[in-house]
């Protein structure tokens, strides 16, 4: 058994609150365990000098975290006057997937701003980024765009998964375990189980085919959890 | 009466939340009307360069606005690569107010960080952010300090009063008053009364030493009613 | 008696020489006891883009030292990539009081530029910067906009005041004073005596309603010194 | 067939050209199709603050291209003054794929600086710098540590493979594949077959289990002849 | 004699590999002894703002160095966040020279930007980038614009003399060699021997007139030969 | 005749104020014509960590214009966030032909600052803070050091001279004379006529053997007046 007496299958608990902020089209806070981000989904109406006249839409997001959402606390990107590596990383990572289920090409020329903000870190904040980033945006569309489901072509969720030293494959990683795994992956899927994406990499370590289809099994089952959580907000896309 | 029922004299009412977030050695949430600040303390064992080598302590303050705080987007500083004159301005405010109320001899080598992250943005968020900052504080220094009598002087809290056209001197204005204000006052008092700070100044406009009269008599009025909220949750300060 | 045999009331020696540089269209050299900056103002034929098409005006400052202005060189804030939170605060101060007492609607789409910057340093830079960008804003608009009349409302002049340890209140605090001061209060006013604005902080102190109006009176008395040597001049405002 | 006769597992002609320029401690320049990265390695006598004292050594990554690197001229990063996140995001992933094949325990307090820059790009310029930049290091680490079988665990080598519109799963895509794909994915392998990053993302597209394997297949086969060029210059590591 | 047996006229062997990438409209790697230097000639259709709508073109140049094109390896200017004054002092000399040799008039709404990128240094290689961006530059008004003759005054070629300790006045220095001058100075000429840029400067050193006209009688005869490399390759300008 | 009734070999009358600003250990008002530079001059006792350790000194020098020293406003550098190219080359030409009169090795670990400000700019701006920044180095030595002869070993002036269109070679340009000028030359020469410096430049043109003579021997005369008003402040260097 893992620390807070979860199996090697079993996610942690989730929450998604809609509505968290009042400006925002939509916004939510996610809390899975102990990780908390608050999710909100801007929509503007231009699109940037790329796309101009080209009657397409496009979907970009942003990613931070609170000084104190880490154990130690750590210096502001805006102090230092750059975003560190990292933080692309997840900005860009969010703002694929995202675009990878909304139909940029339906939406018209206006751009979706998601930011995810992470207020409490417990390891997994990229992944319940995505997850929670998902609902805003459907309910900021929901509001705005009438029937999201003209735009929205599935449900997105994500999920970390791992090899931790003596525990084997594990899913839902909390920070504990994620600071001691041997291989560390991000697994995005659709509703209908679909990969959006999986980035998955051996920390000065490797892994096998077998590992990785079994890391791959464990995601699929976290994720349509997730899914089913979003559904309890959102409803059917229909 | 103003909207939402206030008399000229009125706060919002304020709510605040003890160990909002985990990591923190002190940490609120502070809700005054529809302005959201999470405030946290951070006691770090080491003080800037200026300061090494003298027995003293320090206290610097941070303060940003999640995109989203406010009913347009507004930019990330992280993104811009730096801050804003306003943010300079905010930090440094709280800093000084909060260095004043603690016995910066008596704390030794250490360096008390101040955050202040606005998530939902309503007029009045840097007196919010002082209010809920000191809270944090001195829940920060209750655990690390043992009892934080030793160190904190008094009690501090800020309100925002202005001169609102065809309305007269207010006490706490919101967004839609304050962006209607021909002045502008931001006034610091301590538990006893006493002035930490006041800025106040015209919007393309002046005032007289009478309306300043007048508007540091509500500003008074209402930092006392702050105060008790403080109390209600930090205790005497014994 | 203060060191430079003042009394508690009185300011400094002032000087202000007219027309100091000769491409700007208002320039001056002001001098208020060993305190020198350069004040020049520049009116441009566009304004922001927040204010394009509203055919209204806009004024914004800027301020800087030279190295050694002061007793250590400072380091050039170009070769450190950015403006100090002290800096953006001042120059943040100088514009918004001289947006006080110039009519914007009159001006139509132009923006007056005025740039303070600091020869030599020994108190008091940023009031003598706002008395002495006065002056040259209302050179460049008599040279360039005919009688200014129309678009200058008042005069506006400002000091420093400060509450000095076994001193007591004082007026126009040199450096030695300012960097002994438990409170510190710059106090901008017009020509008949409304305020502009007010910022009196207590540097780890407090003060009390006594106190500020002592500091207030003490102020009040030192700009009508100040708006008299503007006068000698720039003469009457007709 | 693929243009340039290619069928859909064939990678380009490869050549490793060692010793390329002469200050560096190891240097290649590697040509995939008419895709040219110059790979250094320098081996520095300290490490970086966060590994001070632990006798381990580090291995750190940059990524640039020249400017005509590519078809369009690209804006340098140093002249825009920051680096892009594409740049970021790839040179993190060089150097996390060769610590992973690195004992930097046994390295001691060195760290290996590894320097890719694109002089010609057309596609896989990334998983060509990661095979360049593995010989390379093992090059220096010859040069400057004796026997570097002490220190390199495997060989490593990386390939792009891709689901491209009409033509289905391709190994190591040139630009035009690549900029037409629905599925792109970056495979990292050690010479005995093992994984170390695994980064694939549909492009506004999804992908499906079995489309995984089948990229997985193509990659695995791919790297061998990759190592196979490696072996080539670099011979056994005994 | 020198190292290399170089008596103090010669130059170093000079080799230009015209089109040694294939994106751009034109490029060359040019090498001057061990130094070598990939330059690129851009056309790009438009001009910068401060040019718009005056008929005229313009020219523009960029220089940098890999990171280990030195003995020591040199922190990446994007790395940085900023161009030293080196760089900026080198790309704006290269940028100045060609300009000289071309009729902007004639080039139309143009802008010619020409990369230099060190990838071995020991020595002259903002001369070695002149000579080489030459022929990079009328490589591409051949391809793209016909006969270069109408838009190309002359042929342009730089070298680098010095006074060295012991040694005197040479021709074309070499790190060793320049690394231990008094005098250093880097002369540009063109194909009929008029000067279009000389900069010598004394290294906490100074230099007779005599040695000035020693100095140059060097150059002269080293940049004829440079300009016969150059026709080697792009014939006469017809 | 050029304008202002000078002759080709005249120089604009020069007027140097010592001890202009109260802070600096040496400083200096210099005005050359129209052209008006604050040079100070600051001894540091620390050199920069390339040469700690070394017991020898260094000298470095920052320039800057006001941003109304010009006709039109300029941008300040500090609100951009960065030197420009223009102003980097200014400020290593000064430090570089200053250090060339100093002895840094008996100066020991000591860092001596030039600040050269332009307030008011017409042409020969870099010139004349050369000129001024030696006087104020000279004072600032003479304060600090004692006998100055021991660490400066000849005097340093600098002028521009010019070809321009219609009036052949002149001494001093103005503004007006430089922007219309075909070749630019800045010269550095020291008290017995050698040379420090030469830059000298065809602006979209070139320059025989013969004018490059002839601008020297007009440098020469030009220079020998302006260490002519050196000497009659700062006297002989005994």
């Amino acid at each position: 058994m893992r620390h807070n007496d979860r199996n090697h299958k079993q996610i942690r608990p989730i929450e998604i609150v809609p509505n968290f902020t009042k400006h925002a089209e939509g916004s939510v806070l996610i809390t899975v365990g102990e990780t908390k981000v608050i999710c909100t989904a801007t929509i503007e109406n231009k699109v940037p000098p790329f796309l101009r006249g080209q009657k397409k839409g496009w979907l970009t997001a942003e990613y931070a975290m609170l000084p104190r959402a880490t154990e130690q606390r750590t210096i502001r990107e805006a102090a230092k006057g750059k975003l560190s590596g990292r933080t692309m990383e997840i900005q860009r990572l969010i703002g694929r997937c995202l675009r990878a289920v909304v139909d940029l090409d339906k939406l018209g020329e206006k751009t979706i701003w998601i930011d995810c903000d992470v207020i409490q870190a417990d390891g997994g904040t990229r992944t319940a980024a995505i997850t929670g980033a998902f609902v805003a945006m459907v309910l900021a569309l929901q509001k705005t765009e009438g029937a999201e489901k003209r735009l929205v072509k599935d449900y997105l969720a994500a999920v970390s998964v791992g090899i931790v030293q003596g525990k084997g494959a594990l899913c839902d990683l909390d920070y504990s375990e994620d600071s001691t795994a041997d291989v560390d992956m991000n697994v995005v899927q659709t509703g209908n189980g679909a990969f959006v994406e999986i980035q998955g990499s051996g920390e000065e370590a490797v892994f096998s085919r077998e590992q990785l289809n079994e890391l791959l099994d464990l995601a699929e089952e976290g994720i349509k959890q997730l899914i089913e959580a979003q559904k309890s907000i959102i409803g059917e896309l229909t």
